[in-house]
């Protein structure tokens, strides 16, 4: 029998118990040895609860506890977990974790720490869908040369009602907000940083990149418009919030913002609050992993295999290799990534328009891919849709800033980057 | 240092060699240790081959060498492979294959024999997905509900080219001939046994299910016209050749067979070559793989997977259990399955003929969902397309016969499953 305690017993951890205690025959069968879950730490022990098992509010106890053989980390923050997970780790315990901030920050000093005991974390990446695993096991012949992920359910639930219904921002954000999918402030996933957290653990498994969310492009769906959604589709393309790691020439760009996709691709299919991770390898080709991004028992089937892996006795090296990885591949600053861009900009309806901007595009160096103009609401005015051929994202800065600055054109300026 | 002989060096046998060596450093830093290849066996010494590594006609030399630590099968065929995994494996050697013949066939008896020594065959079943490690770990705390796979990529591209342009049968096999994506004599392929040695694998992993080929449905898509796919659209249906394992009451069915399924679910997007196979948990819900599932690097980037995680130590029962997995789910006997049907029938133009079909059906116990009646080629007939509610095959069978001995009802009745 293998003894599990749970720090952190919300909606993930009640799952987490119960599926352990209602799956324990198959679990058992699987893992070769019954787990049982012994023990909960919570903040507030007078909150009703119904886990069947006895709860303590002194997470230090429960990792002391003799009781306990593997710890699961599932109470958020970074800190405190950071704290608690040390500690477990060098009393020798294995831990399993979910927590996608506390690996976007620590992950390689938890590598450190942990040494030979396993610190696993299936759950803290697009929820139930086992792309740890894949990466750091089925893939490990590859070199990897892209992935490109829908991780935050929130956004692609939006995203798709925009598509599908035409429906605005705002509006969508408040069914969203209705439906659970989005917090009272969505900001954490509308601004793309949950996305980051996750695309960071997943660039430190495929290129030994130890990055923050500070040093990469982080930006979010609030500035989608229906009007973006419509010119998507008739040039061929989904928007989609896609975490984004791939190889370039001298490094590796890493970057989490709404992309234009070709509507045929694979990831533009995915629907609603699903996520997936479409991974190239230079062996395999491209493959994709498809499921549920969140939600307490799709979580929990990831926090549960972790779990059985540990008591398989399996554990392999944290973020799946012993050493340096490759050299010769570092994060590329954001300001030098290269993409293809679309804009959209609001003009006075005046001749020479045209020309002062294609040229001021011109001076800066960026080439035109295709040019559409369409009416404004706003009187006298016109908006003019431009995709670009790939260029570096310091020019198209300036270019914008440039294009700000003149006379004819409003200030607000939409930029969309375009992958395919 | 790692050293492995490779049994069989075609086409996978050459990748996997080629890329132990040309990825050799990032391999190394997953796996912890140098893997290296040391030996080929190969029938024929004379046929010229540029593989680097010394090879002999003597397999069972490779496996006696001193040198060899990891023996990796890929020669095709059932016996002969069989006898040779069996000696390795009592020899202490781990194993690696890729042959799903020969675990269609005797994959209990070798996870017998296997013991404690790993044997892994992740590149058995969808070529470089990585689904195998998805059942046997990352879906481990899951009661699977269902898998459904697209598994065989000559029929996906055969039945992609006649959905997207309307071609028959007959001239798609000949140009998928020519393209080499099928053998001069398909039928492995166009017959469904491929997919059904595959989905038998993963019937194991998920049910503990000891089927044979000969115990289960396995129908190939031979008889697919250019009616059947145009019908198929009109009702909102794609057909896909799947691989379907599933729980239902009192047991699990399993089946190969061409298959009309929502063409809005996520497996019925996966087009041309590409496998996919989607599985539902009961606690994660739905999960897809999506990737190359043939194709010399990409079987090879799922084989040398399993030598990296042999080399870590990591084991796990080959199954993906222990013991017994679950009881009181057997395999459904073919006939005792339970499927919504399409019939199309050829009948003569003809007042009361209807009625005479319909009412048979309803003898049958058989209740329509929808019926179209179209044109036929041949004068004074008409086709009849039913697809009808969910029941028996027996009963679908009994009146498939019944029909056929209608004077007024052509012998050439097709039928294809549904699955919604």
């Amino acid at each position: 029998m293998v003894k599990v305690g749970i720090l952190g017993v919300g909606t993930v951890g009640e799952s987490v118990a119960r599926i352990l205690l209602e799956n324990a025959d198959l679990i058992e069968a699987r893992a070769g040895k019954k787990i049982v879950p012994v023990l909960g730490a919570v903040r507030d022990l007078s909150k009703p609860r119904d886990v069947g098992i006895p709860l303590t509010d002194d997470p230090d106890a429960l990792i002391d506890s003799a009781d306990v053989e593997i710890v699961v980390e599932l109470m958020g923050g970074v800190e405190g977990p950071y704290r608690l997970v040390k500690k477990a780790l060098r009393a020798g315990k294995p831990v399993v974790t979910a927590n996608k901030a506390l690996l976007a920050y620590h992950r390689y000093e938890l590598q450190e720490i942990a040494g030979e005991i396993p610190l696993f974390y299936e759950a803290s990446v697009a929820g139930g869908i086992p792309i740890i695993g894949a990466l750091r096991n089925g893939l490990s012949a590859n070199h990897i040369e892209s992935i490109k992920g829908i991780m935050n359910g929130t956004c692609n639930y939006m995203l798709t009602k925009m598509i599908q219904e035409g429906v605005d921002y705002e509006s969508v954000l408040k069914e969203a907000q209705e439906l659970g999918y989005a917090e009272a402030d969505p900001t954490f996933d509308v601004g793309g940083f949950d996305a980051a957290h996750k695309l960071l653990i997943l660039g430190s498994i495929a290129y030994g990149i130890d990055a923050k969310p500070e040093d990469i492009i982080i930006e979010g769906i609030e500035e989608i418009s229906p009007t973006d959604v419509e010119f998507a589709r008739e040039f061929g393309y989904e928007i989609k919030l896609l975490g984004i790691a791939k190889k370039v020439e001298g490094g590796v760009e890493m970057r989490v913002h709404a992309t234009m996709i070709p509507a045929g691709s694979m990831i533009a299919k995915v629907d609603g609050v699903m996520n997936a991770v479409s991974v190239v390898g230079d062996r395999v080709g491209e493959t994709m992993f498809y499921g549920p991004g969140a939600g307490g028992d799709a979580t929990a089937s990831a926090v549960i295999a972790d779990i059985v892996e540990i008591v398989r006795g399996n554990t392999g090296p944290m973020l799946g290799y012993k050493k340096g990885l490759e050299s010769g591949f570092p994060l590329v600053a954001p300001e030098q990534i290269h993409s293809q861009y679309y804009l959209k900009l609001k003009v006075i309806d005046r001749p020479g328009v045209l020309a002062s901007v294609t040229s001021t595009l011109g001076e800066h160096g960026i080439s035109i891919e295709s040019m559409l103009q369409k009416p404004s609401r706003v009187a006298d005015h016109v908006r003019l849709l431009f995709t670009t051929h790939s260029c570096q994202e310091a020019k198209m800065k300036a270019a914008i800033r440039a294009l700000r600055s003149l006379e004819v054109v409003d200030d607000q300026i939409t930029m969309i980057r375009i992958e395919k």
